[in-house]
């Protein structure tokens, strides 16, 4: 049975000045990057949606993708035709792991038990591929946007029944991805947002959105789910305004909820900007506040206000935000999930394995220019030269606060004219960064 | 002395079939809505910085505003000239408030003492004009950006003798807005965030920020000023990024510092829509977390991407932020502060005149189409309607954590083809919110 | 047999104090307006694509809103229903006129000569329709960018076999226009443009689309179609760029392939904000430069960067659209169609009529603010007289050409200090224009 | 005396492994590529507005930059002073040319005769310096924006005695440029546009402005100067919307005024990314319509919507621009003008320095990528074979005019099921391009 990616040769490093169009040029799994390997600081997964349900339709166009799967009169048989393709594909590409939504792996039945019924007969498949091929879950999601009962939101929908529908299907996706033993599990709340204020009560949805992450928490607790709960933050799209709107904005639901310590983020780069951030603000900032989880790898187009989901292709861009997570010291139980898919043009199924091997390349290449600036030692020495004085006897009293307002200002007073500024030294930085791109 | 707006009427109410250029057609100070009087409700403020400071510059051209005080030989000299005739000004427009940076009223000085020094000179002089026509301050605040000191921030400054130079001026206005009678302090951080996370620590930075804001704090408990602290947010310039980016970042920050509880936010039209986000939605987001202080009224170009700051001239789009205040019970300390500035080639006396005409009957129209949609109730009745099924066994019982996921989960499974969806009614809703513009 | 809007009842003017919901409170088609009707000034048109075949789907959400004829079993008998429930909602809601894509009335089918015979059988509905309801068409267009043989282009195809077969659809179309005697022709080119120009020749494109066009433009006079061809401009959305951006680079293009004349420009709301100008300049800019053709009504969401199309509801800043209609002496043989699209979540049949009484009585509101606005004079007399100098001798030679640029340099070099700046009065004249609203 | 750079170094190219911050990696003038020196592709310059005359201000806060000739007393001393350093600077720098606005070389006088005079003092000693250093004149431009007389246009002001002044300082510039070998003359329209319709007359400003452009075309040929005139398109800052908005509205300007073949555009990569279109797009644009003259290199924030001009730093980024150069031929008489500005934070003089360095080696990295594509070929090949219909006998016949729309229609009809898709291979064309990077 043809699964449309038979004839994609298996992929192999074959270093940066290889020509050819199936070689990886930059990523190595093995390659030892600061005392650890490209795979392990990378840990980088395949995205069942994007990669096997997507299928070239958009707002103005019907599909263009042909699967077989797509075809199939069957739809328990389009989703099994729809595992083996992924496995096939996932196994040449050579990636360590995976992440899927329930309704990417299996169609949604009649009622919520059918639909359980139904994924977990299709994770019997997909179990039975990750046991052959040592493909790992980096992690799993319930999909609680496409149907049209969560079109006002699933926590926060004005009707408690859709909230408990939910729950839920949480409930069984969490089981799900504790069972095969993923390493996460993401909540994306594409819903939890609202159209128009002017039918929503913004502090009860918030005080359903709070309610419903802690349930989930408590279960993930009772089942012995060791992963991390995971929040993905967007702005908009489909919603006018989502709730988790960036990291900044989870932080603060986390701890209005007492939920810190529980939760941690999912970046993806494309949510960052289409929110004004750049992708390393984000994820600098979820490491400043210690709920750095994941990261969603793809790009949004800089002059275009949606989300574009394309392949990541500019290494030195994308070396700021890996400089971020290596001073994180990685992303713990997280990963580099490929949330990203090819155009509506691009029909073959190359197109898709040129997709991964460019983003994954590029990665890599981001990486390394992030391992030789910490190597190089002089961007962090300069940073910390510029904060000196905050180490020093004065620094050091404000911040264990030791000088109150009075204190500091008498200080100020005798001080005179005042510091004299020093150069931020941008240029010099960019210009230093640039040198190990 | 001539003050530059010696030639403009005294402005009245004249309702709103007047064509008198000069009249009030929509703000009847005394006019009750809803129980308050139309003042009490807006408690408009002139903006002594735009107003009396602004000249017209901006960063391809040079100043077009010709005042008699910008010519002044001595600075002190020329600061008095502006005070005569700001009061001037407010007096013929006949607002209850004001609002202050510092710098607006006294030129900077060599030092700290010298700029203090001069500070209080020139609030006796506002002191006296405040005391004579009745006008209130409704906050002050130190301006901690536009010296080079703070081009690299001010609380977040790499060197902890800006911070204490900041604290020391902060320090002195605080205490002036307290000796001047003003409901609130302000702190707005247009130079705390970074230009390049090249050369910055996020999580040191947000360290001394919550410090600085801790200092404020204690100090206004113990000089025994009762107005409120509020923070300004602001998402971007003149940094690449602030810290106080919108509302729902702020509540973290707050959240993460201990603060809650201590401090709102004044909150920017103008500001909120180049965070992305609608000034209703800022304000509805405060109200809901209990940060809801102050609003500093304005607009943004729908198509520029910078802080225009122009007065508001569409009462029916700030209808939809009136209702917000209004459903929250109103400002408390807070007010409404024209944070607007006349377009530079708007170089006539008589401009600045009609550009708060125009704001403040556009605020009053807004109150009014507001307070009919409240009074009506049928947009609120239809909001409660949607939510009905909280008010429920079941709802409630969620909301108070008696449902754990599992038994959420056996509910959705017994619910079968599980609820259907309602409609959201947004087009409807829309047109009865228009109907009373 | 139910057409989904069997319930709805006739929609009739009620006038403004109305709470009626379902009655007209400011569109009275025959009401008077500087001497035309209501009707006749705005040509007001519903979209058969949005209203009718939009099924409430999103890019991360299946379809929400159930019609009968989604349903169907057959294609045709789904479009036949389709066709009565149209017509039933257009005549309840009482606009004289509508607009369709070939593919919104019959289904594509497997060859071109299939599609159009299909299209033809169900044109026969449509015209029985039409004759029976009064019901006439602003303008027919060929949909060029849905199926994936577009997804290249149409006109701009790298295949020449796609120039053909959008040569073929669109001649179709275009004589079903003529024969239901269709007042406009619309080209839109959303795939008309790049989704990367790596694999792009811009100036092959450029050469491919200008022969296209003409190809129309002769056709169109070969046949005796009187009415006017139009292009829709849109900036970005399906594609990155669109070639069509907005009305000037439309403009530049007609000029270089000798097109002026022959073509004008359909401008739509939502394209224009989307391409950085507000939909008063894209009118004014057409009026300027003779294409004004028709209008696309709807509008886009301010803090979203995708194609929203909304239902207007604020005539305020509709009005400053309209007041460049009104000063253009109207649009011609276009109209207003309501190129909008009710949202996802109002899946109730009323919506639709809601949405469309909302954007219709908006229109209305729209089109009185303008004319009391001409009325008054004010405006108009204001900046006339800031331009009075270009109506004196100097102002006449120089546009005349008969001074060069030594003979005004002599000018200026003895004028000394040269012209003093006149007060643009920007806030004044906003104040001016709100008094009418 | 002092100028400020007197201690920094003379710059050298030093290879791309040199870790000498002061030395050049990827510049190396007389490299050769594609069989012409980096120097003469590239044609780099200078803009002595920024980098002598900007101060660090911004709309919040004061200058932060010292320089000596700030400081002077008189202002022609200073204007001595600045001329000296910049020579100093671009001397140690070692680029051919250099850029500049009179405004940015002399002081403004109380007359246009007093400002010409300065004017030409000035420029002899410039020439002296040019003569003494070789440093050539890239382009010249009158400054039509900073003084309040232009507040409201140049060419389109209201007032004709505005235009008259305009024209004089051009003709003055114009034929300074001319006596220094300038190879071309810019216009820059910053306030040629508007700031509220309201006060606005498009017609009759487009009028003004082709009648304006008219009289400099026929100036330069009436005193033989057989540079380019270049127009520099930006969308709006400081006017809320300018007329020159982008490449595709110069050019149906030009083509409106009869100017096609006398005018090019010099396009700034910030206003490119400002009007919502990449570099590159802007650069493909004018040469397929046969208008590209020069670059202004910077790039703004993707984060800001203002005019950030920054230094380029990302070669990859870049590479795509120069792509479009080297396709095109190169510049003519144009070059590359560091149109770019370093941050309000970089005091230091070795700050300049470093941004032109970094700058430099950027561009010459993206001309060495670029390059590598061609010579390559694959991207051209794959580029030319998507497109290889249209060299068959049925494209040249569509494209000669030679099949009208029935013979196309015919063809399609015949054709059956219609032409089949192909991948458009956008991933694998991004990975190609990356590769060269």
């Amino acid at each position: 049975m043809s699964t449309a990616f038979d004839r994609l040769p298996q992929v192999r490093f074959a270093g940066p000045d290889s020509t050819d169009p199936f070689a990886l040029r930059h990523y190595d799994a093995n390659c030892q990057v600061l005392g650890r390997s490209m795979a392990d600081w990378l840990r980088p997964a395949v995205a069942y949606w994007h990669s096997f349900v997507g299928n070239g339709g958009d707002p103005f166009g019907a599909p263009t993708l042909e699967r077989p799967w797509f075809a199939a009169a069957d739809p328990m048989e389009g989703a099994r035709m729809k595992a083996d393709a992924a496995f096939a594909f996932m196994e040449r590409l050579g990636l360590p792991f995976f992440c899927f939504h329930d309704r990417d792996v299996a169609p949604e039945g009649a009622t919520l038990r059918e639909s359980n019924d139904r994924l977990d007969r299709m994770l019997e498949v997909v179990q039975a591929h990750m046991q052959r091929s040592g493909i790992r879950l980096l992690w799993g999601t319930a999909n609680l946007f496409s149907h049209p009962r969560y079109m006002a939101g699933a926590a926060t929908n004005p009707d408690p029944e859709v909230f408990a529908f939910a729950a839920g299907q949480v409930k069984h996706v969490l089981e799900a991805t504790h069972r095969l033993g993923g390493e996460n599990y993401v909540l994306w709340g594409g819903r939890e947002g609202y159209d128009t204020l002017l039918n929503t009560d913004l502090a009860r949805e918030d005080a359903q959105l709070g309610r419903f992450l802690k349930l989930v928490v408590e279960h993930k607790h009772r089942i012995g789910f060791r992963g991390t709960i995971l929040i993905e933050p967007k702005p908009m799209e489909p919603t006018k305004h989502q709730y988790d709107r960036d990291v900044a904005t989870v932080y603060g639901f986390l701890a209005r909820h007492g939920l810190l310590g529980e939760v941690k983020v999912n970046i993806e780069a494309n949510h960052a900007t289409l929110a004004g951030h750049s992708f390393e603000h984000e994820i600098a900032t979820a490491a400043a506040l210690g709920i750095l989880g994941s990261l969603d790898m793809n790009r949004g187009d800089p002059q275009n206000g949606w989300d574009t989901d394309q392949f990541p292709n500019n290494a030195q861009d994308l070396s700021l935000a890996m400089l971020e997570v290596l001073r994180a010291g990685g992303l713990g139980t997280g990963g580099i999930n490929f949330d990203a898919k090819i155009r509506r043009q691009s029909i073959d199924p190359e197109d898709l394995l040129q997709a991964h091997l460019g983003g994954l390349d590029c990665c890599a290449q981001a990486l390394l220019i992030a391992a030789r600036i910490l190597q190089d030692g002089t961007l962090d020495r300069l940073r910390a030269e510029r904060y000196a004085g905050w180490e020093g006897a004065t620094g050091k009293a404000i911040l264990a606060g030791e000088m109150d307002l009075a204190a500091l200002a008498a200080r100020a007073e005798a001080a005179g004219a005042g510091p004299a500024p020093r150069s931020g030294r941008q240029e010099a930085l960019e210009r230093l960064a640039a040198r190990f791109a």
